[in-house]
């Protein structure tokens, strides 16, 4: 935006020109020393947006305990030769440090890789992981949207050999659980496998070499028209107008175990062996997520491809279907895999372990709780403090840091005023802002008969309660807190 | 290491030095690719590593949390204009991001400037806050001493205007706290002021242009002799011997309140308006610390300095006085101070904003719990599972499924084994491993009864428990987990 208005201001050539040039060059710079503070596609989280970022969290964080997860964390940065070749087309968007002497090093793209790398360095065969941090990625950032450079993702993934398809459905019912619980609204989780692509590629006469990028391309279905996907793949990939015309047909298909029998019958569909073991796999996975009651959200659909290039088997990808404030999608919520090969590349032995996950994509879901909160009456408190050590009157300050310190050491959370004498009114009016419940009082009075005055703030009642019997009467108090 | 051992090699020069240096250079291929998965100076964290991980964040952020600090996030990457000109001499250890288009950007080497940022943007003329996340410097990695180039930072500020001493005693206060909670062994916090160092600089004869510069020397008596020290002033820095030995004298000083009182009774010290300044405070500080009953661990020492030169007041740093298991001191476990000059800086009218705060500086308390938990015999619990879903039958694996869905949906920390007919001795065995300590059993005859043989893992004692009362049964039994 910014270049755009100066490009436009090119075409002044007149003195005028000039003049209006140099004032809105100028006006940008001004624009650019207010706003040279933060990098573009970053945000900062204040108290009341950290506030709603730690109740997703825990959410999120007891639905993986709950679930016997255990929790790991990798570098935010790796070997850039971690990262290569990972993520198809996609790789382009990955964030290079400066070579400062030593190693070539970009930070993390996402949690998959990293938890890849891990597990065949450590030698680990088997776990039940999730883990919580911030990737990055040179996009367009969409701020409004919920699209940032910098963005938290809650992975939760599965490794090792086992029966077909119940760490599978686990994966889906954890997004289940956690979409339900964040109450965002209705949602959609679409499952497709990597497997059935390949094999409907094959059976519609796609050369081999072009699955990954005609993958790439029925990827974005859920952005662009069928006609503008079929016309990238016809004219842009050189894939043949009947090939394209026939994959039309098959993305079109949703549908539950029932879709997956009937492709299990169909002529063509039937004759790729990849087809039938992930259309088998698909029945299999719907029998479970019945027995978990979650096949009302759950969707088969052909049309989902996931840009990466290391899934092997089952692809998912959760969407909110209600639509926004400006009435926009804010789209997918999660998505995720399995991931067979992945560590094998990071063995020197090439040794696999097979791997299925999600990832919840947490900053669209952070902006719409904002909006709900900006839009309830209800007001977000960012602290915990249960009491204000307060006093009416003046040379009392070493009396208040006394009593607070006595407070703080019996685990109490209090605040005081660091002013020698602050006004009761700023104090009281403190506590009203910030939502602190009570306020102990202590004037000569209250000194000289060992009790303090607590007041309930929202009430306005005090009572005198012995400095002996304070902290129980706090902790009473604020038991709900 | 690995360079020093290529070098050696060069020396031979012979047919069968040339085989040498061959074997040599595929040995250290080989250690390359084994290791070439984890850059320099950065770790993973194992499940057992973010259990002690997560023990020491729950004390420390409770702390800040009954101190009543709200919490912020800002962008692990800043432009590097940001943090340019802030850390003098340690400028040189900034990770910069690689050119790829765009902005310049450098990740962040502290949450203080980061911070300062946040509230010059913002406009915020008052706040305490906490923010603990990673930071990143290009520094030596001693990792076995906990040092890093990816750590964790703890901080805990208060800005705004307020009367002297009383958010600096806090801070110390705070330190104290959170030392003592995480029982490490004795500990000491120094305290000292800029200005105080300034005043002693000025009296002693060092130029005004080579304070700060003299400053950074001072900085490293924690690591160096006062000879050496002494020596770097003299030879490097050009000061003059008698100014050195006049430093050195008032450098060996440390004591409390008394040492403050009769500093500024000093003829030579006395004659220095700012360093009379920081002693008058001093001594406030050290009066509100004997309220908050802390003077037993804070030290009045002159020696103190703080390599960073953005503070302007109070300044301290607290270290574990037990030496490690191998003999070597951890040193420096928390350091901060006041930097009331900061923020303008980054205010396009350089209004200023008052700060002070203090970082814990997490990573070598980490390493010392990792070596306490490894010393110890108790076993660190990586999952809060609370029961596990077993069967001794074979073909019930969809009645296992059933039963854990019903438990998580009641909220149950539940695990099955995601195997069709897993054996009941590795189900119990998992359960002995992981610390789960309740399994529920089920087999034909148990869903004919409507029952669940709940067994406790410790007793190996077991009940049938009716499925309607299991998820009660479960929860009264594990109720202090």
């Amino acid at each position: 935006c910014r270049h755009l208005a100066f490009t436009d201001c090119g075409y002044w050539t007149t003195w005028l020109g000039e003049l209006c040039h140099w004032t809105v060059f100028r006006c940008l710079a001004y624009a650019l020393f207010l706003s040279f503070h933060l990098s573009q596609g970053t945000r900062d989280y204040n108290p009341k947006q950290m506030a709603i970022r730690e109740k997703v969290f825990n959410t999120i964080i007891s639905c993986f305990k709950r679930h016997g997860a255990e929790n790991i964390d990798t570098p935010v940065f790796e070997l850039k030769e971690t990262l290569t070749g990972k993520y198809g087309e996609d790789s382009k968007l990955i964030y290079d440090l400066k070579d400062q002497g030593g190693e070539l090093l970009s930070l993390r793209y996402d949690l998959t890789v990293p938890f890849a790398r891990y597990l065949a360095m450590n030698k680990v065969t088997n776990i039940k992981r999730y883990h919580i941090a911030k990737v990055y990625r040179r996009d367009n950032p969409a701020m409004t949207r919920g699209r940032y450079r910098e963005f938290y993702q809650c992975d939760f993934d599965i490794a090792g050999q086992y029966d077909p398809m119940i760490p599978d459905a686990e994966c889906l019912k954890i997004v289940h659980e956690i979409l339900s619980e964040l109450e965002l609204g209705d949602f959609r989780i679409k499952v497709n496998d990597r497997r059935i692509l390949d094999g409907m590629f094959a059976v519609c006469g796609v050369p081999d070499d072009k699955f990954r990028t005609i993958c790439s391309t029925v990827d974005k279905l859920d952005k662009m028209s069928w006609e503008d996907v079929r016309s990238e793949m016809v004219k842009e990939k050189g894939l043949s107008e009947e090939a394209a015309d026939q994959i039309g047909q098959y993305v079109s298909l949703q549908g539950g175990m029932d879709l997956a029998e009937r492709l299990l019958q169909d002529a063509k569909m039937s004759q790729s062996k990849q087809a039938c073991a992930g259309l088998t796999d698909m029945k299999q996975l719907f029998s479970y997520l019945q027995l978990f009651q979650v096949t009302d959200k759950v969707v088969f659909d052909l049309s989902l491809a996931r840009g990466l290039d290391y899934y092997t088997g089952v692809i998912y990808e959760a969407i909110l279907t209600q639509t926004g404030p400006e009435g926009v999608s804010v789209g997918s919520v999660a998505g995720g895999g399995r991931y067979d090969g992945l560590v094998g590349m990071f063995d020197p032995k090439g040794r696999k372990v097979p791997c299925v996950g999600v990832s919840i994509g947490i900053e669209r879901v952070f902006s719409i709780m904002e909006q709900k909160a900006e839009a309830s009456a209800e007001k977000v408190r960012t602290t915990e403090t249960q009491v204000m050590v307060a006093s009416a009157q003046k040379n009392l300050l070493e009396e208040r840091l006394r009593l607070t310190a006595e407070l703080w050491n019996a685990g109490i959370k209090a605040e005081v005023m660091y002013k020698k004498n602050p006004k009761l009114l700023s104090q009281l009016q403190h506590c009203e802002d910030s939502g602190i419940p009570l306020v102990a009082i202590i004037g000569e009075q209250e000194l000289k008969d060992g009790v303090v005055k607590l007041r309930t703030v929202h009430s306005r009642e005090e009572i005198d309660v012995s400095r002996a019997e304070l902290v129980e009467e706090i902790k009473r108090r604020t038991s709900d807190v």
